[in-house]
């Protein structure tokens, strides 16, 4: 079952969408996705707080109220189990110029059911040839354009791993295609910082404030390969899945670190804000 | 006036998308755009090749004989002046998984006037700090992902420019936000390489067979900052504008060169392949 909102109301699908609608023709908008459990899209403001950034450095209109009210009616619909709701806002169409800011933008949101069987699984990674481009805006926001990252996870996907950790110009580690990346040597976890070409997660940013409280160090930036691969633990951190260990790099076992700690803070903050352990769905 | 084709039928706009079409959600999509002349697209052989290279690089089936059947009912309603035609493939529907093939694509094909006066008028310019990664494969494709190039021709709009420059991770020119790009100095005409992130263009292919007949020698790759502000002139190259002089680099003049006789030349292709000198329009 999905549940559909476009141009201020619920809707079946499919969209009446203009063919020069430049989500579609230029991957020109932004989106978000969003964990909602028990019919409470989880750390819902700094979702919004993002997606408005990054459509405003973009010069993109943010219908706030509107995206408020689809966020609230679509979240009403889901009260049991796991569900991801997806906020997507375009550009809108414009002349075919490609700077033109555009009148009207074309917002959209959906909510599917998700699996929270996935949420703290383990993963093996690969690391992509493709660089990420931390010199390009996009690598700090959720924009539609993501076809490099398209690219590395169906290398990844040849590799028989699940996911690909992409560096940055500097050689240096930035995210992998869907996820922030956490580091782990004895006490400290690192992670890459954002003008590294690190997207500045949602997840990155509570375990950021709040790993320091259960004992860890926290460092942004500089992670280097030698440092990957001689590192106690790693995990990639993201909205829907939350926290997944990376048993696996290159082919190579990682260890396992401290990893379940953390696992236990992010299941303890879901039950804080949506009333449910996400080990028990 | 816009004609359309959608899902195998010329149809009017809008279109019946679905919500999660990987072309509006993820920019993950290839496309084309050709200029028609008096009823013919040219070059219209070297564009679907470029297009089902990319297609096929990136795991998306082309339906070749649906785009053909398209390009040919669109054509037969502009028969006069100048039109532009967009082709457009998207992986369609798949799972939420990045890596998924698709098993249906999404083909649509618009087309729509374009004013013939935008042919061989200049351009002023500026150089991009946002890099081109040419260590993605999207580098040398026409893909729906076009976020950054967006970004950057808004960085030349606000400099009162028309389009901007972008050099790789190398440090050397790439591409312009829309065009390929070529240096003169003296008899010698430079243009950057596929594989330091030059999209493999139309008239870029045309230019590097046809311009050694009209006394330039080539050279593909390895055009640096000084090398282009020392130029005779600079142009830039396209489907739609077949080519644009750039009179201005960074608000300092760029001296003409040699541009008319490859203007010309231009000229007498388009008029070999659609029956009519673009100048003439």
């Amino acid at each position: 079952m999905t549940y559909c909102w476009f141009k201020g109301n619920l809707q079946t699908e499919p969209l009446q969408l203009s063919p020069a609608d430049r989500g579609l023709t230029l991957g020109d908008g932004v989106f978000e996705t969003l964990l909602v459990i028990g019919g409470v899209a989880m750390w819902r403001q700094a979702h919004l707080n993002r997606m408005e950034r990054a459509a405003t450095e973009l010069g993109i209109d943010f219908p706030s109220i509107e995206i408020d009210e689809a966020i609230t009616q679509l979240c009403e619909k889901c009260m049991t189990e796991a569900w991801v709701l997806r906020l997507t806002l375009t550009r809108g169409v414009t002349s075919r110029n490609l700077w033109e800011d555009g009148t009207a933008p074309t917002f959209l949101a959906t909510i599917a059911r998700t699996d929270p069987r996935f949420m703290f699984t383990s993963v093996e990674v690969i690391t992509s040839k493709v660089m990420r481009n931390e010199t390009a805006p996009s690598s700090r926001m959720k924009t539609l354009s993501y076809i490099d990252q398209v690219f590395a996870a169906r290398q990844a996907h040849a590799a028989k791993a699940s996911d690909a950790l992409l560096f940055n110009s500097k050689d240096v580690l930035a995210a992998s295609t869907i996820a922030n990346v956490f580091v782990l040597s004895g006490h400290e976890l690192a992670t890459p910082a954002v003008n590294e070409g690190a997207l500045p997660g949602v997840v990155r940013r509570f375990l950021i404030d709040s790993a320091p409280q259960i004992g860890f160090t926290l460092r942004e930036g500089g992670i280097t390969r030698a440092e990957l691969q001689a590192a106690d633990g790693v995990f990639l951190t993201n909205s829907l899945r939350l926290l997944r260990p990376v048993t696996a790099l290159d082919g190579i076992a990682v260890p396992h670190g401290r990893v379940e700690t953390i696992i236990d803070l992010l299941a303890s903050e879901t039950k804080r804000q949506c009333g449910v352990d996400p080990r028990s769905i």
